[in-house]
């Protein structure tokens, strides 16, 4: 039987989960040839938005009181930059690599978490303000990024043929 | 001071309002004409997501146990079958309407449920397996519905010029 937290966990966290699993079969049935096509003519490449998403994941880790990044160099390309940049970008193995270890980092750490630990506050709010605000906590981070990976998932779907 | 199970409510219905706006904002945005338009060549056409979208949030009205549908006319166009069928669509205009009328109409409804309601089972669930699953709430249902929302959100952005 699950508690009430336990139950509002799991709606985020299966949320999130459910929506990366679906990200991730997106990703290995694209070839990296389809993923260095464009969404739409003009638009950001595959490549470009799977590095995004990693760096997005990756700055997860200190947001969520979690540890430190492990690819902060994605920034450069994938977040600071836009994909038409003169910038080149990283080998498209070498980013599904790390958008694999960072994802599996992240989800090893957030599977310890227990319900009291999900409902603590993440660490770009004041404990004043989480007082007066106590849903901005780790649970609020997770559920907005998973909107954020829906959004993109639903742009990498149209490289499918 | 929020209790904790109004924490966890507010953590599923503001990225659900959240995410709404961010679409309506972008509908607002765009004219008829664009909508006319496809998300990428050979894809969905705005339009049929705009009444995807509004077929999907209406079936949440029986799905929550909050009344019956406003507009089931909408799935045989919108959800039976595909942007390329040789269905006509009714008026933009129109699709429009019942959109932003479904959303009005849900959302009154969601804004008036107490915390509790929100965390009791919605109803294509049994009773039985509400007891084992305590999370296939009204709030899981509300979690799912808004990753689908931005998930064809990032591709309806495709339309903007």
């Amino acid at each position: 039987m699950e508690n009430q937290n336990q139950s509002l966990v799991k709606i985020v966290s299966n949320s999130w989960n459910q929506q990366l699993g679906q990200a991730n079969k997106l990703f290995e049935s694209l070839s990296n040839e389809q993923l260095a096509g464009e969404i739409a003519p003009g638009r950001n490449s595959g490549v470009y938005l799977l590095g995004h998403l990693a760096a997005v994941h990756d700055m997860m880790l200190p947001l969520l009181g979690l540890g430190q990044r492990l690819h902060p160099e994605l920034d450069e390309v994938f977040i600071k930059n836009p994909d038409k940049s003169e910038l080149q970008k990283p080998d498209t193995n070498l980013v599904r690599q790390h958008w694999a270890e960072i994802n599996s980092t992240l989800n090893s750490k957030l599977a310890a978490l227990s319900p009291e630990q999900w409902l603590e506050k993440h660490t770009a709010v004041s404990e004043e303000d989480f007082k007066k605000e106590p849903h901005r906590n780790r649970l609020n981070v997770v559920a907005g990024r998973t909107n954020h990976l829906a959004y993109h998932t639903g742009q990498l779907a149209l490289l499918k043929k």
